[in-house]
């Protein structure tokens, strides 16, 4: 996508927007995986100014802790927060002792960001089920998460384009 | 949004699925806020699979960058980096030293958690050009991204639904 495809596809977009009210936001935090093929709108019937969505590499919930503070404690979101993992996921064939190797490779004669990289977390999928497990027990556990706070963990399945819940529980607060 | 409306939403969404073809993708990565207002799809033109999409307060390109660090180093992505910031973000009504204090007010009597959000940087947005010039920066100087990447800087309004481009460099890569 080039600047000018941006520019002429917000131009038609700009041309009828309708400013979206902010009664339409439905009190919900959606994380998932950067990856193309997820498309959370469509995939949970999500509509424009519904809801919060926060997309990394593998969709993890330890580097989505920053935005959910500030959803939580600055913008006052207290609905449910659902963690979305998918099969077939980067983070599942890349860990992140491979991952600090790819990186120190292509830096090389870098001591600095060898130095850095090895402090990384890259957030590994080892088993997919147990990964959504672990994300939803770090924010359940978590002391910034506000008691109470509904978690819920799913899995995609990006051959079928099918969700399945695979964990729900309630956070503990501080 | 419940369990049951997800689930709703999805099986409708699974009945008439067919699967991404790769070919789709078009080499590009997007990275923009979490807020509800920003809709990247609907905003950029950007269809189903084309496009990888990072999200996070503030739409932050330094906590984007291992996702960014994956896509490059281990998904093999060498297409562009486009990140937004957008107008009226509760990044910009928010410092770090009140997001610090609002997380210790949240959790009373917790000295632990005290001295973990001292450590975190919640990605301020003081001036919003000057934010996203500094992400382009931060990029393009960063050994890590992959040399001669195309970085674009944009600052999307959410009264007029309108993007503009305020900053475009390439990568210097390690």
């Amino acid at each position: 996508m080039s600047t000018e495809e941006f520019l002429q596809a917000n131009e038609e977009y700009a041309a009828s927007f309708n400013k979206p009210d902010r009664s339409l936001f439905k009190n919900v935090i959606i994380v998932t995986c950067m990856d193309p093929r997820l498309n959370p709108y469509e995939q949970l019937g999500l509509k424009f100014g519904e809801a919060i969505h926060i997309r990394n590499a593998g969709g993890s919930a330890k580097e989505a802790l920053r935005s959910i503070m500030v959803a939580q404690h600055a913008v006052g979101v207290t609905g449910p927060i659902a963690v979305f993992h998918h099969k077939d996921c980067g983070m599942s064939r890349v860990t992140t002792s491979q991952m600090r190797d790819l990186v120190k490779k292509a830096t090389p004669g870098r001591d600095d960001v060898a130095a850095e990289v090895d402090h990384i977390d890259f957030h590994h999928i080892e088993h997919i089920e147990q990964s959504v497990k672990a994300d939803v027990k770090f924010l359940v556990d978590n002391p910034v998460v506000l008691q109470g706070t509904k978690i819920t963990g799913w899995v995609y399945d990006v051959d079928t384009g099918k969700i399945s819940k695979v964990d729900e529980a309630v956070a503990v607060g501080a």
